[in-house]
């Protein structure tokens, strides 16, 4: 595969479709998935495309201002991205490693389209499974007094790496508004409840506390508030008064892998439009 | 059928079970069910217990009295139900008539135990549906300066029917704190979100907001905190960006009738016992 | 709402998108939705794209004409639909009624796009049901023998009442050849298991002697072999060891309604294509 | 923890819970827990019922010998188990190894009472994980020709490790009736779909070929027919139609992981009652 991708969003008006698809049908593109979104209420048109570069006329450095005419036109906004130039991933892992596996294991299996040189934890617990992976792992302790010198020193070898998005696999620790403002909708988080309920610390015991019959999972864009980014990917299973608390997080645990590594992979995959706080997946 | 049912809560002890089963045996009961389930954080034991009194050697009204000296030695809270005695039910609802029309359906098919003498609204929408099915309509208008009185009203008509238990259809009002004493763990609300998530007024628009990819509904007992009460079950269905508020209550009213039916049937059934402000469902 | 639909299907190839959309954009036409896929191992596209009549230069008269050029170029089936010409449909139904009633009370909300003009039944359960809502009723018995000569009369009332559509809501009848023909990819069905398993008669009862821990139901276009055609939409729900068979029929009761709607619904909306045994739906 | 569990089925008739709960009160056990079911249809009566072995006054060689009147009077079938004699795992997998180390993860964190002293793996792919997870790793490659001479080493390995159970995590081979008899109702497998749709080989190619709207997985014990044995749990995941036949693999894994694990844990509990051909599930 040898695939552009372009996700565009601009304010809706007649004609946009036609324009982009014409585009890549003058330079003999062909179309390989093309999926269009308009929010009535927000008057705006969403769109990712992708077409093979398997005879498309313009060379991948030609695209960009080739198609810049069209952008201003109907004052798009638009990212251009080609399926060769695979993302490189870090993840960040506190002592729970379940999620931190499951995105190795499916890396392993081909079926996240990145690079994963990185991987940085507060604690060590992580440090023979990167080395099993031969994965370079980086201590970061953090405390209240450390942290921003700690997160100085992430972003250091972060930009080192030539890191382009950020997993967090059950990650303890909440970064700073310049972390988070670095790694802009490039940083998905995975929260252990069904967002908006049980924000912040032990949901699994809020939600036990609170006695409801569902437990779930929510992955999300981080931004400054706790989470409260936009929501990528959310799923629930069934509890009852059987369960223990021990239960929920035997239950919790597999829907926390599920519903991270499907948001990682739509992101990887480009499928994922951030608007306001809200998400288009062209799943 | 002709069966006893005994709802149990106690401290947890050795010999509880033996005793309760004991009881049974020695009068010549045969157990339907039994289930029984130990909060070991709390240390409080409860149980559901169902038998014929086909050969029961004891009369109906001799059972609480003999039971009496078992319950004192284990400090029990206990209620004992016929299945014989069907309760009488009454549904309050607005404008919004599915989940009335569920109930009413599931009633006429014989699939919730119980009568159905009274429907009460603050609006006129569902009087020509209680007509159909013959039963009493009870238009009771409501504003913030006549809700006492109108409440006054209803529990008149209340207790006249003989009402010992109360379907909130999704009912708009809430109710002051005196109604909601009077039936206490005998009034079930349905709201139309995954509590707690989105308390309060029109959740599907928090829903779709918020942008979450999950919409629930959830039936509580109602408790004088609004939304707060004592979860009975839950569920949930999937949405994308592709679905318009109008979608939502599409898709939730399918999820709101199932959550307030299955609720409702179980409280029936006398499977459901509160203690906290859990529940235990012994379904 | 005044809006065209084109549902299309054709041998993928490079331009049909752009040809398309150039189509609606050249005579001022303002997409309101788009969708499209491409089947890549059968090398097929599909699209469903709607827009708006409100400036379009054309009238609805002239659009097939002049669509049709380009319909040849890229050899397309296609159909075109128009949200003001509303769907007639007509409901079968036997002795459960939960489905039929579901149908109705969505129609009378305006959630289904369409007239109900007829039911029919080989049973007279549903005759009252009919006469509530103000629908001509018409009682069909069938047995063996006269099978084809009450389908024959069958046929004659549905053409006289213009009868676009049917939905089988919980028919107990198997048609003949010759009357799913006339109704191709015209009549849904509700079965209630996931088929394909427990295919035939009395599901749920080979779902309880199976032993499965979910029960589900699923909507699929009729074709002459028995629940065997293209499947629009299907749901589950857990059960275990402690669901009886009533219990069961109880719990799918909720999931048959649910599923049929949905499928009638995106049948009304137009948006589900058939092609070989399965379908595009586009919701 | 240090407690007795016995799992108890019998022809169903008065005082079987009264005499059971006695005999332990007797002996001044403490319950933990008691669960039990009577299939009606059947006559059956079915108990779980674990208590603490601190105070109880029988040693753990006396309890049989002590039970043994009680279990004849009733015609019990029933086992004892004790919480403290963990049972010994063996994994058979092929090539697919995510629900492989999906239970070692999970034995890892403790959440799997047993032992894994062995992996048996008709080809190479496990070797390395059993190595990472300092277990005995048996290479067993099977056809046609030597498959019961492959199965009688297997055998013999297996009882030298003293297996008292066997997952099997994605293991492509058929055993023998020879085999299954040995490891009757202590061998589960796990299947991707929801049996009984799609028995046999690849079911994700199956599933999409029918063109279903979900896919499953199944956990069953093994029985001498092909994915007929008693199933003990199963899930199901959405698709569409935008789903290839690989995301169907990517969604399935989550699944089968999650249908074994729940299945192998239960089984380890000792939660499990097979009768006919289905399951009790006291989780």
């Amino acid at each position: 595969m040898n695939t552009a991708i372009l996700l565009i969003s601009c304010p809706d008006r007649k004609g946009i479709t036609a324009a982009v698809t014409n585009f890549i049908y003058q330079h003999n593109g062909n179309i390989e998935h093309a999926d269009q979104h308009i929010d009535g209420q927000a008057n705006i048109f969403f769109m990712r495309i992708e077409w093979s570069l398997k005879d498309f006329t313009l060379a991948k450095s030609e695209i960009t201002n080739s198609f810049s005419h069209l952008a201003r036109k109907f004052r798009m906004n638009y990212t251009l991205y080609f399926s060769q130039d695979t993302s490189r991933m870090s993840i960040f892992v506190s002592k729970a490693t379940h999620c931190l596996y499951d995105l190795l294991l499916k890396f392993k299996e081909k079926q996240l389209p990145c690079q994963i040189p990185l991987i940085i934890s507060n604690h060590t617990d992580a440090r023979r499974i990167a080395a099993d992976f031969r994965i370079k792992f980086f201590l970061s302790p953090k405390n209240r007094k450390n942290k921003l010198s700690a997160e100085k020193k992430e972003l250091q070898i972060l930009a080192k790496e030539k890191i382009g998005f950020i997993a967090l696999a059950r990650y303890g620790q909440i970064f700073s508004r310049q972390f988070v403002k670095t790694y802009y909708n490039r940083m998905i988080n995975i929260h252990h409840s069904f967002l908006p309920a049980f924000i912040g610390f032990n949901p699994y015991q809020q939600a036990y506390s609170r006695g409801v019959k569902i437990i779930g999972a929510t992955s999300h864009y981080v931004t400054e508030n706790l989470d409260a980014g936009p929501i990528i990917e959310q799923d629930i299973v069934r509890i009852s008064h059987r369960d223990s608390l021990n239960d929920l997080k035997f239950k919790g645990q597999d829907l926390e892998r599920t519903v991270l590594s499907r948001a990682v992979r739509w992101h990887l995959e480009h499928k994922i439009l951030v608007y306001g706080n809200k998400t288009v997946v062209f799943d």
